[in-house]
């Protein structure tokens, strides 16, 4: 990494082994209604210092994290005019840069507005990138490869409420994290780590020359960012590797990120959770109680239509099923009065979070969950009234804490109230951040959706388990949009800033829509498995109906089995849009845990579990795609095989096209030697 | 009143006692992305009916109150398209007429923006106006009087937080309550009643033709009014009369409100109180603890710089003087942290409304002035920043609870947050009724400082006491632009609203701005005594310091005798921007208060005493000018007298130029008689 100064205007460029990954690239703002803090500047002061530590995450991917870096702070002055200061902080480690400016105390800057910030990231060539568009309000795109020349956000039709002057302006602008390969094979990733106060960076493409150029999101007025001295930005950050498994396996974004504010951790725990759900996604049943809130019976309740998913039986079910098959939580949306006119309006007032429907007896539903030992997730639906739900978030959290929910999935959905902010704004990046602390202080875990993409801050807030900001599995139900190849781009996109809420494990993968028979998922049974591995997050959900559940329970093993919180991961293989294989060991258990996908193209590949321990003997139950499986026309066929292995074995693996594969690796016992003697090579 | 469609468009006009007040005036809207519901309408219904009842008040300047109108309800629907239905109804009053438009539920129209409302208000004529600049965030102007045809804002330095643009956009906008004296001697005031979940009307002048035409107050992105059907405007409300007394004396707008949405009330009280307050308007002391929250010391606390106004030894003054001198409420401003960076940088979290300075022992302070009998008032001031505000409602209210606080003066000095919104915009008038609403779950009574300027809904929610949205008696400190005259035009104009906590009572009339000695006071001090009178208010603050009230105790004795609420007033003679004379006579009492102002003139008057009882002799205590006293040249010289009065006296005033009268009348004792004899006449 190298900084100076040219003509007074400050630049930073990036190699990798003597090979460029940056080039020359401006740093600076542009202020509104005066001076551009972007030239006139010297070096005043500059520190070097190394920093190496090893801190031990709460719920995570590994035990134990290695935070090793060396940092370079500059502290810039003006030369002419107010003399205004600006620091610049970099942190070089292994795997890639961070880097954010600091705005210090001083005399001529205290508040400011930016405009622009300047921030360059000047790519050495026409580099391949996987890009969604540049959304103020969604994330949920499906991802496009293709030159960065060819970058072009306007061929999609906007899925954010709104239309492209409001929340895409800008055609050549794309989200962050932004994966990258060269011509010379370096991956490169680019996002920003700790987005606290400050709205979330897209990139804009400059198509000629290859630079890319932050682009800021605005609030109702245009203003980017509300600054006030003494306070610094996120990090921008770029990851480089020569190998696209050390993408995957990079904790710079963490290391950016503040220790933990929770000082008591003990209540955050991983979790599977079922919900009533995929019935409401695919319109088995609703989440609003009634046709019409305009008409009402005699005694003045609402006129009920008879097909709402929540109601009290009907949970019990979910809550039998999960019970009966080792599932830990349950969540149920539609549970709470409102959501018969909870978006697209752009309503100030919607949901009070604390009124159920009538049909859903809260205190039965909770009694007989605590009966069953299951432990019910609260569902936060905001219509996007971010200004609505700030107003009732300590009746919400109070609600949370009387009926016992220690975990809350929030949304975002529909356009953001208060009127003309964004998703990605600072104003909503300051509610998440509120929501993520309140729900600490209550002891609730959180799993946001339809939020801005995270950026590592599950590091300071453990209790922020997951988002979705993201294209979901729901996806390949509402569209027949999402390839087949898009779970082997997540990884090294979204799943950068933090855990994604994916909702695997559906079963059924064909003629479940009860509008649109034709409509089918895009992958195998077999890969929907392996998504527990290669997609991570501490909060799991087992996404399908527990009918289609009792219909294939020896694969649903692999969901009762699979863990969510991990000692140890290897990333065995990756290439973005290709393939990921992924092996991981379970927190406190010698178990381990494979997942393979592959895009559209079947695959086969040999792994070594030489992760394993030395002189151990496990027993691998491998689910796999049967020999005739294909995601589109025999997504539902698999087979299972229970193989002893050790440290020594190669396993081969077959994946179908759209398929995977899913292994569970435990060790062997006396019973399991004998009952496997025959088949073991 | 006559409506009537002509070519498919609504129209009303206005006529009194055969004399037109309103010509044909245009009814309906333009709406946003469809088409305007403004034409192609026929009448489909047509209902009319009569009430009559009287209601009493919880807090009120008479006992009871007729409520006593006919109305007409007309059923409107397209004749083409898509048949959309609006109603508008009519209540025609004694003095003057409300309408409103009401939104039924219907197929084709559910939610929708208002781009415009159409209400026009066309003049008969050039009549003279009182007003001031339609400004969406601020209504703290002086009042100028001009023929219609003469207004023009823009010769205002802007006020609000902003700039012309944002704040003021129409030249020729003025705000309501607007007051208008015609060439024939009607005067009208146009104003609204019940703004609830609407954003408030100003009023463009066609200076060419001389119609109004309603401007509504627009949000960050130009819409003007969020509305789902099953819902209805505000009413639209014209008072006229040929007697300038009527206007004074009209229950209209109160009558437009919905009762009390409080069932018990009985916790709602009247008060005077004093303030750490004026010390901070004039620089002696100052609302913040430190010069600079970037320094702390070694202990991590701020350096005081020690003149902070609110602290705990300065409050117990006021709290023995208050205590001593029959004041029940003290208000402390500044005894919150925050106050360092509050307002004008357009934070959004700046008040938390639970921590004091570190100098205010809120326990102590409390429990002192509970031992001496004094209500400490909770003082919130949002900075604008209602978001935050919101966020935090009920944690600020829990605080009153629990230090036993009955009462909150709140105030929303700067540029609103969420950005881009009005203090006169949808978004803000609902988070004013929010609070009011949140205060009476609370027990708690609001005074509302820089909110929207009040329609009525003291009824409604009668523990919203008082706000001040309009030109407060600070203004005469803060400026020389107050003119003598303006407490002779705001009961016409401000407080056809309701009440307005104008903090009068400062005796000290010059030099008591610590940085300017040349400010003063544009009153005499006794018209600062008549102003408890003429400006009705049942929180009514003694605004000076203790020791200016030591100086003059007899004066004082107006400010304890003085009632706050009432059970009857009389109008006794009124012009606007000349005089005003009012008799009110205290709840549930037999004394009487009379207040008498003039403007920059001085004035001679005669006011009979016949509303006082039949057969009962009264004691006057009279506050009046010194022979020379001016309140320019000579503003605390006054002289009391008093005397023995009854029903059947007649009082001869003179009022120096920005002079007034204050008057008591108690029943006489025996004593009184005695002591009284020789000056009896």
């Amino acid at each position: 990494m190298i900084f100076q100064i040219k003509n007074g205007v400050p630049f930073y460029s990036l190699t990798r082994k003597g090979i460029p990954v940056i080039k020359d690239s401006r740093l600076g703002f542009i202020l509104k209604d005066r001076a551009a803090l972007d030239k006139d500047f010297s070096i005043i002061d500059m520190k070097e210092s190394a920093f190496d530590e090893n801190w031990t995450p709460v719920l995570g991917e590994v035990k134990s994290i290695r935070n090793n870096y060396k940092s370079l702070a500059i502290a810039l002055k003006e030369t002419t005019g107010e003399k205004r200061k600006l620091n610049i902080v970099f942190k070089v480690f292994n795997d890639g840069i961070g880097f954010r400016y600091e705005f210090p105390n001083q005399p001529n800057l205290k508040y400011f507005i930016i405009s622009t910030e300047l921030t360059a990231f000047n790519l050495t060539g026409d580099h391949k990138a996987f890009w969604i568009p540049g959304d103020y309000d969604s994330n949920e795109y499906h991802y496009t490869t293709s030159k960065i020349s060819e970058v072009d956000t306007w061929q999609f039709p906007i899925i954010s409420m709104g239309n492209k002057i409001d929340n895409m302006p800008d055609q050549y602008s794309v989200q962050t994290p932004l994966v990258l390969k060269s011509a010379n094979d370096l991956y490169i990733n680019i996002h920003e780590a700790a987005l606290v106060n400050y709205s979330a960076m897209q990139l804009h493409v400059n198509r000629a020359d290859f630079s890319l150029t932050a682009n800021l999101t605005p609030d109702a007025l245009g203003n980017k960012v509300y600054v006030r001295t003494g306070s610094h930005t996120p990090w921008r950050t770029i990851l480089v590797s020569d190998q696209a498994t050390e993408i995957l396996s990079s904790k710079l974004i963490l290391n950016l990120n503040e220790p933990s504010k929770i000082e008591n951790t003990s209540w955050i725990k991983p979790m599977k959770f079922m919900g009533v759900w995929w019935e409401l996604q695919t319109g088995i049943s609703s989440w609003n109680y009634t046709s019409s809130i305009d008409s009402v019976m005699p005694n003045g309740q609402y006129v009920p239509h008879k097909h709402h998913g929540a109601n009290t039986a009907n949970v019990k079910k979910y809550i039998d099923f999960a019970s009966q098959n080792g599932i830990q939580g349950l969540l149920v949306e539609g549970w709470n009065k409102g959501w018969e006119e909870w978006t697209g309006e752009w309503q100030d007032e919607n949901f009070n979070y604390v009124t159920p429907n009538p049909d859903f007896d809260l205190t039965e539903v909770n009694d007989y969950a605590e009966q069953k030992g299951i432990q019910m997730i609260m569902h936060n639906e905001t219509g996007a009234s971010a200004a609505n739900y700030d107003r009732r978030l300590d009746t919400a959290f109070r609600l949370m804490n009387k009926f016992n929910y220690h975990a809350v999935k929030t949304g975002y959905v529909g356009k953001i109230t208060p009127h003309g902010e964004h998703h990605d704004g600072q104003w909503m990046v300051n509610h998440y951040e509120r929501v993520a602390k309140k729900a600490a202080q209550h002891r609730v875990m959180v799993d946001m959706h339809e939020s801005v993409r995270p950026t590592g801050l599950n590091r300071t807030y453990p209790n922020w388990v997951a988002d979705k900001a993201g294209r979901g599995n729901e996806w390949n139900s509402f569209s027949d949009g999402t390839t087949p190849e898009h779970e082997t781009i997540m990884p090294f996109t979204r799943l950068i800033g933090g855990p994604m809420d994916y909702t695997p494990g559906i079963f059924k993968l064909r003629n479940y829509a009860k509008e649109i028979p034709a409509r089918q998922m895009h992958t195998t049974l077999a890969k929907q498995l392996a998504l527990y591995v290669t997609m991570y997050s501490p909060l799991q959900m087992a996404a399908d109906l527990p009918e289609n559940y009792s219909a294939h329970l020896d694969a649903f093993q692999f969901i009762k089995d699979v863990a969510t919180d991990w000692d140890d991961t290897k990333i065995i293989e990756a290439e973005p849009g290709d393939y990921i294989t992924i092996a991981r060991k379970e927190k406190g258990s010698d178990n381990w845990f494979v997942g393979a996908i592959t895009d559209e193209n079947k695959r086969s590949t040999a792994i070594s579990l030489n992760f394993l321990d030395k002189g151990k003997k496990y027993i691998a139950s491998i689910y796999a795609d049967a020999e005739n499986a294909d995601w589109k026309s025999n997504p539902e066929a698999y087979k299972i095989e229970r193989v002893l292995v050790n440290i020594s074995s190669v396993l081969k693996l077959k994946l179908a096209n759209g398929g995977g594969t899913a292994i569970s690796l435990k060790l062997a016992s006396t019973d399991d030697l004998k009952s496997l003697k025959k088949q073991t090579k």
